[in-house]
């Protein structure tokens, strides 16, 4: 067990697949995690894992072992980005498997939820909870292709660059927009060995991606029934990236799980509250 | 401050607007409440103050203050129950005002519920923060009268006659019967001073008012931007007596709300996770 945060943990690689994976894997505790089960993250559209909140990763790693990793052909990954989330848990699959992980519990955020999904249909072996955060079932609501709100926010400029995060990831809210400017600055900390941003090619892969996740189906809810793991999702109130109704649809249809919705929240609110957060993950992942 | 259980409170009693409404208010602690914003409960359709869970009663008096009341007309209270939920929230606010109280917080559940959102909209003043559970907005989806489910869940005999809460609190499932069975046991524990049955004027007076919130209206949840208070809701998956949806309406038509929805929940879900629960509602009462 290597004891870590986020901002110090090094990047580590692994091979499978024919694709090096670049990942890091720690926890915060002196005497070792005190739950053996890790809990792996599943990142959103073109992040990579310096993108995730260190307020929510080494929250977590208080008592478990975290992993984050990069996806194939994302940052500091080999390889192409696939441009289907079957292919994405492939590889995710492929990459736990090389760390010989046989129990894990997993984490994915917007995009990172659709892979986890699927990963954990795949391998229902491995996943024992799982949590899905701002994000949807196939062929939710609006998620055909990018919702017109998420075309203007990820279509405008931003300087510093970052600053798209606070519209993406947060409410006009003074309030929202606050803790959206202490998410960057948490975010922005580590400045040794920081994974590059994705190349040109992730993002028009990942949007193809996701649009056959969303692409309309007949029955397109059927699918959850395969996921029995008690799953617990999070979302904000008003989320304009992956409307929050299809956070209530994957409640609705998934066999075992618990949703929680926080006040004044876009697509990130789990930046906007990460301790409450982390509270309501952990007791998840104890009950 | 009187140090008491759910089981042992004396039954107290207040005069105001020509009820004499009785009540119970207690608290845990030796030495007190650390919290000084006292709990105040509104029971659902034919309820008395016994058909409060135990484990949630005993477990919010661990920190704080909780008041149990019969509003007119119900059980030990005197008077007639009115035949609409703004007459109950009048009544309500009375006993409130006999008691001095200056500052609390309310749960409602089921009718209940409807009756803590008027109060909160009548007495902005009094109310810090507010938990609606297995509840629902005016004209709420399902709820123009009772549901399917509902006429038949309350039309049917029960042996012993308390069995109907097994049905309406619970879903079919194993393990929630099997909760149901031991919500059951706790309810029924207490055995000196028990309140009485409320008596056959109550149902349909009840079902009136009800019918009346429900009724459909023009632009029936703008009435919830009324109620800033940050509020909780919190129901099962599966209501089948208030639809879950509604809970999901009021979390999206509240200007500062969290959802929270539990697996295989029917109507009485916090009677299902009951330690899960006064966790969630402590963390918000905290926060």
């Amino acid at each position: 067990m290597s004891i870590y945060s986020h901002q110090t943990a090094p990047t580590q690689f692994a091979e499978a697949a024919g694709i090096r994976f670049a990942y890091r894997r720690f926890a915060n505790r002196r005497f070792g995690a005190k739950i053996d089960v890790p809990l792996l993250f599943f990142m959103h559209f073109t992040g990579t894992m310096d993108h995730w909140d260190p307020a929510l990763i080494d929250g977590f790693a208080q008592d478990r072992e975290v992993i984050l990793f990069n996806n194939a052909g994302i940052s500091s990954s080999s390889g192409e980005g696939p441009t289907s989330i079957e292919e994405m848990a492939k590889h995710a699959a492929a990459f736990t498997d090389a760390l010989g992980i046989k129990n894990l519990d997993a984490l994915g955020f917007s995009m990172g939820g659709f892979v986890a999904q699927q990963f954990t249909i795949d391998r229902p072996d491995l996943v024992r909870k799982l949590i899905l955060v701002g994000t949807g079932p196939r062929s939710g609501e609006g998620m055909t292709s990018l919702t017109p709100e998420a075309q203007e926010i990820f279509g405008a400029k931003y300087d510093p660059p970052d600053e798209l995060w606070l519209r993406v990831f947060f409410t006009p809210s003074k309030q929202s927009q606050a803790a959206g400017r202490k998410y960057l600055e948490r975010q922005r900390a580590r400045k040794e060995n920081r994974d590059p941003l994705s190349n040109e090619k992730v993002a028009p892969a990942q949007i193809a991606a996701i649009q056959k996740w969303g692409a309309p189906a007949k029955d397109p809810y059927a699918y959850l029934k395969k996921i029995p793991q008690p799953t617990l999702v999070v979302n904000g109130s008003n989320d304009v990236i992956v409307y929050t109704v299809n956070s209530f649809i994957l409640q609705q249809n998934l066999p075992n799980a618990q949703l929680i919705l926080y006040p004044d929240g876009n697509h990130g609110a789990q930046y906007q509250y990460p301790e409450l957060f982390v509270e309501h993950v952990t007791q998840f992942l104890k009950g």
